[in-house]
């Protein structure tokens, strides 16, 4: 497709999944939780049960490891109708600690990418999720040298999107975001207004998951975010 | 003691236990988490024995009621030696379910305050804690329309302070901080050069405590937040 980027003065940058390895993660994390509850249910039901609590808990919780923990406490409650042991329990508050203290795997060419951008444009993260959390895999990565300004979001709608732009005073129309979610980095922009450029994780949670018909043309697909250098 | 607060522009507001009542919700989970547990140990121990668990949470969990949920959950397996029935836990998970969904209650005289400084300071909230929880209570307690800016961060050291002061474009000799804790709203404030003003709550957290010898008298203290208004 035909893509104008003259104009972009300011690239947002996606966090998880977009600079660094974080669903496959929380993958590793539920393949560990179904295992630990294998006796009370098949691997699929118990998937299905731990989603429907992150999902009930979302509004109250947000998003994060710590949220995930306390879903997965909750989850083991319930599919094993009380009867999961205070070790497993155990053992689940400790798979969530080593999840926060997981070291930074950075994705391909993600630091020549923005070594190449820093100079010509505004660089910039938005990401959501737990602001400690993010704010400490930033820290690790040794990426904070590349962005002017780094802001975490309790949320990622157009109206998150619309007030922060407004916050550090960048114009719609010259602000791009790249980020590996549809959902959350490329539609609600496009819906203000901005441009986005999409770069697919191979995985992705489901609930980041968006109808195939929703998708609009508007917007560049990469298979890698080195080729943002050939638009950019 | 003398005051000068005339080249102040702008003002940081603290917001849990300095706009509105937070500090007693944890006290009263506490009492309740003493007496799920009160089967296995002391008061006394169950209350060391969580706040040790969440000071030792702390850098990895940071500030906030999740925290504090999974460090509930971590204490009561330690403190019953994995004897805590899955009842109990379940009701935890409730516990901090309940103080997330806590409506707001305004401390006295705060809206009056605010109404009488908007329109001669920029009044901005700087708070730690969680993101999203942070950002509902702003919006339940119908004050953010005084606010120029809320700033939520992951902890409230000097360098926290400086680097939001300088992201926001704020001098320090133009900006007060008005909160009730001396550690986290008053100290680091003095120790980059800004003013502060402490408005003590009736309960602090003992983490948030300082050893009295540290106090300087460069600060002023009030006795509730409405004596802001004789100095502004």
């Amino acid at each position: 497709m035909e893509v104008d980027f003259s104009r972009i003065k300011v690239i947002g940058f996606d966090a998880d999944d977009t600079l660094w390895v974080n669903e496959t993660y929380f993958r590793e994390a539920e393949e560990e939780f179904t295992s630990l509850l294998d006796q009370y249910e098949t691997k699929n039901k118990i998937d299905q049960e731990l989603f429907r609590t992150e999902i009930d808990n979302l509004s109250l919780y947000g998003y994060g490891i710590k949220s995930f923990t306390l879903s997965m406490i909750e989850s083991a409650l319930d599919i094993s109708n009380n009867k999961v042991s205070q070790t497993t329990l155990s053992e689940i508050l400790n798979l969530g600690k080593r999840m926060i203290a997981h070291p930074v795997e950075l994705l391909d060419d993600v630091e020549e990418v923005l070594k190449a951008l820093e100079s010509k444009y505004r660089l910039i993260v938005l990401t959501k999720g737990d602001l400690l959390d993010q704010e400490r895999k930033l820290d690790r990565s040794g990426l904070s040298k590349y962005f002017h300004h780094v802001e975490v979001l309790s949320d990622k709608k157009e109206m998150n999107y619309k007030n922060l732009l407004e916050h550090l005073e960048i114009s719609v129309d010259e602000f791009l975001m790249v980020g590996n979610s549809l959902k959350s980095d490329v539609l609600p922009i496009l819906a203000i207004g901005a441009q986005a450029v999409h770069v697919p994780f191979h995985t992705t949670w489901a609930h980041e998951e968006v109808d195939p018909s929703s998708h609009t043309n508007n917007h560049l697909t990469l298979s890698g975010i080195r080729d943002l250098l050939k638009y950019l």
